[in-house]
C-alpha cells in the first residue's frame, strides 16, 4: 500500500483527499469528505479524531449505513470477491480465509444469529484478535442489546480506521495501535544472558499449536527483533518453547540423561493488543521462572 | 500375585522355595534352586544378593542360557503367548503390547539387529523406562561390544529380579527399586498453599502427550497421593498441567481477560527411576517458578 | 516445672487440684477452685475451656480483681521480687528483665499512661511477642476504651493460661499454642539440597540484630531441628543469613572474586505466633528466591 | 577540571601538550613529552596506548622512577600536602582521607611491609575498589615476588592514567573504564512495574553499612538514574533495601500485621568494576527473587 504524508494530505483538495482516505471507513467515502474541511491536521491523532467526529455527527441513520457497509466475517462477500481490499487483508491476517469446514459453519451460524438479532453485520477489529478470541467476542456480544451493539460496532470501526490510517499515513506521531511482545533468556546457572537458545514462538488456536516463528537468542539473551511489534498483538494464547537442554549441553554443564529440562514451555495469554508484554525466562538446568515483565 | 513372607521362604523346603521364586529369573528355576542352601535370609536385600551370586557363580554358559530365556521386547513370543507371566505384565506396563505398526516395525528391526550382532535377545528392565527411553537404550547398546552387552544384560536381569522379588516377597526391608514423584502448588500471590488446582499429569511419548492422571491439589497444595510411588519412575519426559487461571478466578483475584496464565505447563524428564523428584509450582497470576525440589 | 498428667488432675481432690493449677491464673487460685467441680476433663482443651468459663461466669468484679493481680510489664514488682514465678519466666523470655535505661523509661511511661487511663495493669501474653511488638501493642491499646481493654485483658489472660497449662499438664491433646518456623536451602545450580550451608537465625529488635541461633543445613538442606517449635513464635522481625558463597566454593563452582552472593539475608516478619512458617531459599551463585512456604 | 578536546591536543605544540597531560602519569611529564611525537591520535584509546607504549619503551630504570613518584595510600604525603591533585581526589573518593585510627594504623603497617619487601610504594587504582577490597589487594600482593609487583604496579598506573584521560579529554570514543549498576522492581502480585518503592543503596565496608543514596522507583519500576554509571563500580559488597511493605500497603493489598516482607535486603558483591550489573527484584507480599540480570 502506498503511504501518503500528513503534510500532503493537509494540502490536498477535496477529491484527492477522499481518494486517499475514502476506504479508511469501509465503502464510505462520505466520512473522508466530511473530514476534509477540518484540515489542516496537526497530527495523525487529530486526523483520526476528526474522522471519528464526522461519524459521530452524521446521525444514527448514516451510522447504521456505515455499519452495514461492512462484510460478514468469513462470509459470502469474501467468497464472492466483493469485500474491500482492506477487509480482505484484515480477515486473512487472522486466518478467516483458511477456515476448516467446521469453523466456517460456526462463523456462518454466528453471523446469522447476529444479523437476525441486530439487523447489522458483526464488526470486530480482527487484527486485535486471534480466531478463538473472535469467536468468544461473537458469543459475548450476541448477549448485548441493540443499542450496546451499535455502540460496539462503532468502537470497532474506529479501531479499524486507526489501523488503516496507521498504514496509509506517514506522520510525526503514531496512533496508539501497536503492541510489543518480547522475550529474554537469562542463564542463572552461569550468571549471564543465555546465547543461542532456540525459541519456537507459537499461537494456540482451536486447541492446536501453530509455530509462528523460530528464532535464536543473541549475545544479550534476546531475540534480534521483538516477537511482535508495530502492530496489535492479537488477543490469543501463545507459547514460547525454549531449547534450554541443548543450550546447557553446549555450555558443558553436567546434566542428567535425559536432562531434567529439555524444552521449557511458557504458555501465556495476551489480553491487551496495544500492551507491552515482556516474557523472560530465568533458567538453570534444574529450575526456571517466568513472569510478565516490563 | 500372591505374596509370600520372607519368614515363610526361610522355612521352605527346596521344592516349595523353587516353586515360589522359580520365575524371579525368567524360566530359570535353577537360580532359586541354587539359592535355597543360603537360607535363612536376614533381609530381602540378602535374598536378592544371594540370587545374584548364584548367577554370578554359575559360569558363562549358564549365564548365556539365562539371558537367552528372555523374550524379545514386543516380539514373537508376546504374540504367540509363550512369554512368562511376569514378562507379559512388564511389557504391558510400558505399552509394548499396544504398539502402532510403525513402532512394531522399529522394534522388530532393532531386535533383529541386536540378535544378529550379539546372538542374544535385547534385555532391559522395562519398568524403569518409557517407550522412547527403551528405543534410545536399544540404539546405544547396539554400539557396545559383546562383553559389555553380556554384562549389561545381567545388570538388567538383576534389576528385573529385584522388582519381581519386591512384588512377591513381604519383608521388613524394601529393595531400593522405588522412585517418588510429587508436586505441590504454592500461591505466592496470597501467601498460602493453592487448594483445588486441577492437575493433569502426562507422559510425552513419541511426540504425543498422554494423560496419566487427573487430580486436584488438597488443603496443603499437594495431591492426596504422590504422582508415582512404590515403583520405579519410568525414564521419560513428563508434563504437569496446572489449572492456575481457574484457581485464581475462584480466589476472586482480578485477572486479565483472558488471564495471562491459564494452564501452566511444566515439562521435565526423569533420569533416575529410583530417585526422589519433587516438582513444585510457585505461582501468581503473573509469574511462576518451578524446580527440582526435595 | 514438674508436670502433672490430665488423668491425675481428674482424680485429685479440691486442695490438690488447686495446688496444681492455682497459678494458671495469676495469684488467683479461686479460678482453679471453681473449675474443680467440672472434672473429669476429657482433654486439655476441655480443662482450659472450663477455666475460661469459670472466669467468664465470675462476674465483672472478680474479673477486674483477676486483672489487677497481674504485674506491670517490666515494672516495680519485677524489681521487688513480688511477681509470680510464671510471670518472672515469661517477662524474662522476651528480655523485659534486661532493658536498657531508655527502654525501661519507655515501659514506665506507657505503664503509667495505661494505668491512669484504665485503672488496671497492661496485660499481654508476652510469649507471643518480641519487644517491639509489645510496645506496638501498648500504643495501640492505649487508644481503646475501657470496655474493650477489659475484654482484651481477659483474652490475653486466657492465652497466658493456655501456655501455662501447656507446660504444666501432660495430656493426649495439645492446645493450639505452638507455632513452627523452619527453613530449607535448595541448590538450584546443582539440582540438589544444599548441605552444610551456615545459617544465622536473628531477631531484629529496636533496630538491632541479635543472633538467636547458628546452625548448618543437613543432607536434606534443612536444619536438624526447626528454628522454632513447641512454643509461640514471638511476633517480630527475623533475619536468616545464609552462607551461600562459602557453600558454592566448597562445591567447586567457579565464582567471581568476591562472589556475587556471599551471605544472603532474608528478613521477614511473623504475625501469627501459632502459625506455620516455612521460609526456604532457592539459590545459585547468581540468583535466589524465597517465599512463605508451607 | 577543565577538559580538552582530542582535536585540540592533536594540534598542540610540545609544551602545551605536556602542560595538558603531564600529570596523567603521576609527577612524570616525561611520559607526555615522549608521547607528543606520535600525534595525531585517531582516538582516545590510541592516545592511551601511546602513553602506555612510552612507559613500556622507557626501560626499567625510568619505570621504577615512575612507580616511585606515586604516594603511599593514606600516607604521609597526604597529610603533608605534597600529593598530586589527582591522587588527592582519587584517595578521597574511597575515603582514604577519612580513616579511623585503627584503619590508618593498618594502612601504615601494610605500606611499611610493602616498601620494605619491594622498595616501591603500593600502587592500586583506588577508584576501582572499596576500602575492604584495597586491603585485600594489599594482603594478596604482599605475597608476590618483585617482578610480579613491578608489573602489577604498571598495570595499575595504566588504569589510573586511563581514568585521568577519561576525565581530561573529550573525544568521540570512550575508554572502557565505566561500569553500570542498576535495579528494577517488578510487582509480580499485580503484574506491573512497582512504582514509588523506596530504595536505599548501601555499601558494606569494614562490617558497617553506609547509605550511598536514597531513591524511589519510577513508573517503569526503575530508578531515574542508574545507581552507578560513567565511572568504575568499586569492588565491594553492596546492599539494596527495598521498602516493599509500604509499597503493598499503598496498593491496598491485604497484608499480615506486621507484613511478612517489610524491607527486602539484597546484598551482593561487584567483582568487575567495568561490568554491567543489573540487580532486579521480583516481589509479592509473600515471595521475592533477585538475580544478576543484564
Amino acid at each position: 500500500m502506498t503511504t501518503v504524508s500528513l503534510d500532503d494530505l493537509n494540502a490536498m483538495d477535496r477529491a484527492a483527499f477522499v481518494g486517499a482516505l475514502g476506504e479508511v471507513m469501509e465503502h464510505s467515502p462520505w466520512v473522508a469528505d466530511a473530514t476534509h474541511a477540518a484540515r489542516p491536521f496537526s497530527s495523525l491523532a487529530a486526523l483520526h479524531r476528526a474522522m471519528v467526529d464526522a461519524v459521530r455527527n452524521a446521525g444514527a441513520e448514516r451510522q447504521i449505513a456505515l455499519i452495514k457497509e461492512h462484510p460478514d466475517l468469513a462470509g459470502k462477500a469474501a467468497r464472492e470477491g466483493t469485500m474491500g481490499a482492506d477487509s480482505v487483508a484484515e480477515q486473512s491476517s487472522v486466518g478467516l480465509d483458511r477456515l476448516t469446514d467446521e469453523e466456517f459453519a460456526t462463523f456462518h451460524r454466528l453471523n446469522d444469529a447476529y444479523r437476525s438479532k441486530f439487523g447489522i453485520p458483526f464488526i470486530v477489529c480482527v487484527r486485535r484478535h486471534g480466531k478463538d478470541s473472535i469467536l468468544r467476542q461473537f458469543e459475548r456480544r450476541l448477549r448485548n442489546d441493540s443499542a450496546a451493539e451499535r455502540e460496539a460496532a462503532l468502537t470497532e470501526i474506529f479501531r479499524i480506521a486507526a489501523l488503516r490510517l496507521d498504514q496509509r499515513v506517514a506522520a510525526a506521531d503514531r496512533l496508539e495501535v501497536h503492541g510489543h511482545l518480547s522475550t529474554h533468556v537469562l542463564d542463572t546457572h552461569g550468571g549471564r544472558p543465555a546465547t543461542g537458545v532456540s525459541i519456537e514462538f507459537c499461537e494456540i488456536t482451536g486447541g492446536r499449536t501453530q509455530v509462528i516463528e523460530r528464532t535464536l537468542t543473541n549475545a544479550d539473551g534476546r531475540t534480534d527483533r521483538p516477537l511482535i511489534a508495530d502492530r496489535p498483538i492479537p488477543i490469543a494464547v501463545y507459547e514460547l518453547r525454549f531449547g534450554v537442554g541443548d543450550y546447557f549441553v553446549r555450555q558443558g554443564v553436567p546434566l542428567a540423561d535425559p536432562p531434567f529440562l529439555g524444552v521449557v514451555l511458557v504458555r501465556f495469554a495476551v489480553a491487551e493488543p496495544e500492551g507491552h508484554y515482556h516474557v523472560p525466562l530465568l533458567v538453570t538446568p534444574w529450575a526456571y521462572s517466568t513472569y510478565r515483565g516490563s
